[in-house]
């Protein structure tokens, strides 16, 4: 069991989304939508006596990850590399989770299936309060929809059959913690009607048009992003960081200092 | 209208599987297990007054294709390269389908979601008559678990979260069409005793393991194929053609001169 193992996960921008809660943390989620990129995190473990976590070289403590490891009863050391910036909306929290899971089982040769690793990492981001939906989109790829909230078999997914160029930029953090534990019925209004617009023709530039609309509705854009978004018809922002994202060029176009990645065609993958 | 799509979709060799028949195509289908592949069909498609499909440069027809266009009420032109012989157990039609099916919804801006070019493509299949399974898997990609037949919102998938090398070789073509509308009752309970078997324990070894038993028990074993099964012990049936696959090395390293490729991490993909 001395096996290192990589994992790729992409990164994850949601643009519209509503929150779903119960009592059992694999059919608490989101419903909403959003792009899985080709910029993302990859997961690096190797068994060991003592468990440690890395992300882009630095000892740290993720929950998500340590929720992983203890469900399936194993410790390692995982080092992360995350080509996107933590706590701004990337999904970089379910990524580790994600590829943590996926790492473990071969590791460790636990025998779950894709559905299991999935459920095993959306109850440690739900549980830890750090996500709702990257997991289940990041297992997926594409720009998926989420249809029905939770992991498998509960959670039921779709997606906009387009491919496109991402750009991004990023002011700074937002704490998912702070709103998704907070009263989100406004938010969740908002995120209802914006998924079945964007359901009824699900294309990608009905879902910028739907994630702008939701985020004025939603309440959270910061001074920052709504400047960028009264500048560029095409952008939008990306929940839950203070981070505005476009397809094509038309960030770039308009004179920012962008990332630019694409829509990654395929869910956590062995490198 | 003068768009021209490409759209790759991955092979697939089925394992094992059994026959699930209902009134409505979206509903019958095949539970089982297989790979998809890097190698795969390339599709490109281009919008014409006049139907044409042509297959490596030769004009042809594929029913299919017709029944996808005919769904989305479009004419193209279709012009499919395929890394995989026809006929041999590769999904070729189903991957010709699920091609023009997104690539027709592109060019023609028809705005359908991924689930219902999905769901157009297998049902194309299905009613053609030339495939159960393939669709749902080629759309998903990795190595694909099929729970319940069908296409989405029936169907439900999972997989085996593992990758590796594929090699086959291929003697030649089996119709599906004939084993798959004759009676199928020892198959389908040889098929659904090993997919018991894999669901247990859902790793790249068991899979191989199960699909070997499958192909004996349902009988479908031709000479040359049994042959190849006797001498090496990694290898197995494409379901349905005269074709050997084996993870790794085993085909090559006992002397078998085989194609290469490896586990698809994607569904269908846009070039």
């Amino acid at each position: 069991m001395t096996e290192v193992v990589e994992v790729f996960v992409p990164g994850h921008v949601t643009g519209l989304f509503s929150v779903h809660r119960a009592d059992d943390p694999a059919r608490t989620g989101s419903r909403g939508a959003g792009l899985t990129l080709s910029d993302g995190v990859t997961v690096r473990l190797e068994p060991a006596d003592d468990r440690s976590v890395e992300l882009d070289g630095r000892a740290t403590s993720v929950d998500p990850v340590d929720h992983v490891l203890d469900t399936l009863g194993v410790d390692a050391h995982v080092a992360a590399d995350s080509d996107l910036p933590v706590g701004s909306g990337f999904g970089v929290s379910g990524a580790m989770a994600l590829g943590t899971a996926y790492a473990a089982n071969t590791a460790f040769g636990c025998g779950r299936s894709d559905n299991a690793l999935v459920r095993v990492a959306h109850e440690a981001e739900v549980s830890s309060g750090t996500g709702l939906g990257d997991v289940v989109a990041q297992a997926r790829g594409g720009a998926p929809i989420r249809l029905e909230p939770g992991a498998p078999p509960h959670g039921r997914l779709d997606g906009i059959p387009e491919t496109d160029r991402v750009e991004y930029l990023t002011f700074g953090g937002l704490s998912t913690e702070e709103v998704i534990t907070g009263s989100t019925d406004v938010l969740s209004a908002a995120g209802e009607k914006a998924l079945d617009r964007l359901v009824e023709r699900p294309t990608l530039p009905r879902f910028v048009d739907a994630s702008r609309q939701f985020a004025r509705e939603a309440d959270l854009l910061t001074p920052d992003v709504e400047r960028v978004l009264d500048d560029v018809e095409g952008a939008s922002m990306a929940m839950l960081g203070e981070t505005v994202f476009a397809l094509g060029t038309s960030l770039s176009e308009a004179g920012y200092d962008v990332e630019t990645c694409e829509i990654h065609p395929a869910g956590a993958t062995f490198r």
